[in-house]
C-alpha cells in the first residue's frame, strides 16, 4: 500500500478515539513492517496514552525498523501524564515516520518532526485529507478558536423538514435515524433551537447498543435560561466559549439552522434525504444570501450513501475546509 | 446476451423514434443472428414505417432464421399506410420473436402474437421494464387516456427553486440545463404556469445543435386565454384532452407543480439538484397530504447521475408505474 493509504487506515482507526479522547485530539497510529501491520493504537479515553505510545508499547522491540504512520504530528511537549511522543519515537528504533497533519499546537508545531529527524530518523509530512477530516474538530478549534460545526437536516425531496401542521415524525426511515445516533455518539455537544426543545422535547441521546454512555452534552440556542440537563447558548457567535467542545452537532430546527448559516458557522452538512414530497415547512429560512451567484461554490459533496430508502449526503464547506 | 438484454438494447434504440413517431408509439426492433445484430429499425417520423418493417427490410433474405427483438407487440391491423407488421414477420422467415410489451391497442392486443404463432414461428412475451419505460407515454395514454406527466424541478439542497425575491437564474449549472433541453426534445408538449409565463416569459424551446426543430408544443396552465404561440390548459384534469400528446413535460412553477401533484397526475420526477443552500422560495406548496405516513412509498429512485456539480435524480411514481 502507498503511504497515503496507510495514513487513511490510521485515520479510520482514529475514529475509535472520538469523542472520549477529549480534550485531546483523537489520533490513530499504525506500525508497519514488511508491508504488514504489527501494531496500532489510538488516543485513549481522557486523552492519554497517546496513539503512538499505545502502538509503540504494543510492538515493543518489534518496532525496530518499522514505519510509523500517525494521523497527527507526534507531540513534542512533556506532560505530567506521560512523556512526549516525539521522544518515544526517537527511542523506539523505528526506521521512518509519516504523518498526515502538522499539529497546530504551538508546543509541537514542527518541533515534533524536527526532534525525530534530529535523532536520525527519516520523517515525512504527507498532507492527508483523510487525516485532516478525522481531526477536523481539533484542527478547527486550534485554528479558529471554536468547535467544528456539523448541521444535520432530515429532509424530503422538496426540502421540507415537517408538514405545514408541524408533523415531522418521520421524514426519514429507521436506518437514517440509527445513523444519526451514531453521528451523535461522535459529537461532544448537540444543539437544538428553543422552539424545537419546547415542541419536540427531544432526548438527543444515543440510542444504540453499547453507545448510550456516549450521549453528548445537550445545548439549546436561547437567550433565556436552559432547562435542567441542558446548557444555554445565547447566539451562534458564542460557540467559541463552549469549553472543551471540538465537535458540535446541530439538529435543528429551521431557525437555528438558518442562524448558524447566517453567521457563517457551518462547516459540514449532513443531509438525510427521504424519497417523499411533503409541500410543508422548509428546512431553512432567509440566511442573508444577497444574490443567487453567491450561493455557488460554497459546498462540496464528500460522501453519498443509501440508508434504507433514504440517501445521506455529506457536504463540506469550501470556505472553512479542515485543511 | 440474454433475451432481456437484447430487449433493453431495442428499448435504447427506440429513443431515436421519439417524439417524431407521434401519434404512433416509438418502437425499436433488432434482428439478431448467431449472437450478432444483422439489422435494426425504429419507428419513422409520422409513425410509418414501423420499427419491424424497417429492420426486416434492411435484413432482406438475411432475416431467415434470425431472432426479432421488438419493444412492442407487432401490430395486427392493416393500414392504408402499410401492411400489418405481424404479417411482415410471418413472411420474413425469422425463427423466433421476442417482445417486451403487449400492445394495449385493441386492434392488436394479443392478436399480433397469435398470428405469428399461427404461422409456426416461436413467439415470446418477456415483460421488460426497459421496454415499458421507452413506451411509457404511449402505454399511459392507452391505459389512462391521458399523457404521461414528467415534473421537472431545478432545486437547491434545501428544496428552493428561487430566492425569496424571485431570482432563479441560475440554480443549476450549464450541464443540467443542457440535459433539460434534451429532455424537452423528447416531449410532445411542455407546460408552465401562468405566473411563470408572465414573470419569466420562457422560450421553452430546445436550444441544442440539430434539435431546434424538435421544440415541443407550448402550453400554459390558465383559465384565461393563452398568448400567441401558446395553448391554454384550464386545469391538470384537462390533460386528457391534449390531443396527440403522449409525453407532457412540466417545467413549473411551484403552483403548477403543486396542482399536478394534488391531482395525482405526476408519473415521473426529474430533480436537478444544485449543491447550494438558498433559504428562499420552496418548490412545492401544500398538495393535500393528510399525514406524513401517506407521503412514503410513492416514489422510487430509478436513475441518478452527476451533471457538472449538480445531480439528476429520476423518480417514478409507484402509483402509476409504466408496467
Amino acid at each position: 500500500m502507498s503511504d497515503a493509504r496507510w495514513l487513511a487506515a490510521a485515520a479510520a482507526l482514529a475514529a475509535r478515539a472520538r469523542p472520549e479522547s477529549r480534550p485531546n485530539p483523537g489520533v490513530g497510529a499504525i506500525l508497519v513492517k514488511h508491508g504488514k501491520v504489527i501494531a496500532r493504537g489510538w488516543t485513549q479515553p481522557g486523552g492519554r496514552p497517546h496513539a503512538e505510545a499505545v502502538a509503540l508499547a504494543a510492538a515493543g522491540e518489534a518496532a525496530r525498523g518499522a514505519v510509523l504512520y500517525v494521523t497527527l504530528e507526534p507531540c513534542a511537549h512533556q506532560s505530567a501524564r506521560g512523556p512526549a511522543c516525539a521522544d518515544l519515537v526517537c527511542a523506539s528504533g523505528v526506521a521512518r515516520v509519516v504523518i498526515g497533519c502538522m499539529d497546530p499546537d504551538p508546543r509541537t508545531c514542527g518541533e515534533g518532526l524536527a526532534r525525530i529527524r534530529a535523532a536520525g530518523i527519516e520523517a515525512a509530512y504527507l498532507p492527508s485529507l483523510a487525516c485532516a477530516r478525522s481531526l477536523s474538530g481539533y484542527l478547527v478549534s486550534r485554528r479558529l478558536g471554536r468547535p467544528e460545526v456539523t448541521l444535520k437536516l432530515a429532509l424530503s425531496l422538496d426540502g421540507c423538514m415537517a408538514m405545514a401542521n408541524g408533523e415531522s415524525q418521520w421524514i426519514t426511515g429507521p436506518e437514517a435515524r440509527a445513523h444519526t445516533h451514531a453521528m451523535r455518539a461522535r459529537a461532544d455537544a448537540i444543539l437544538v433551537g428553543g422552539g424545537t426543545l419546547r415542541t419536540d422535547n427531544p432526548r438527543l441521546d444515543v440510542r444504540l447498543p453499547g453507545l448510550a454512555a456516549r450521549s453528548p452534552e445537550r445545548w439549546v440556542l436561547t437567550r433565556g435560561a436552559a432547562p435542567d440537563g441542558w446548557r444555554a447558548l445565547p447566539s451562534p457567535e458564542a460557540i467559541g466559549a463552549m469549553e472543551g467542545v471540538q465537535y458540535l452537532f446541530i439538529e435543528g430546527g429551521a431557525v437555528t439552522a438558518t442562524a448558524f448559516l447566517a453567521a457563517g458557522l457551518v462547516d459540514r452538512l449532513l443531509l438525510y434525504r427521504a424519497p417523499i414530497l411533503v409541500g410543508g415547512r422548509p428546512a431553512l429560512g432567509d440566511y442573508g444570501l444577497a444574490r443567487l451567484a453567491d450561493a455557488h461554490g460554497r459546498w462540496s459533496l464528500t460522501e453519498r450513501r443509501r440508508l434504507g430508502s433514504d440517501t445521506l449526503e455529506v457536504y463540506e464547506s469550501s470556505l472553512c475546509s479542515p485543511e
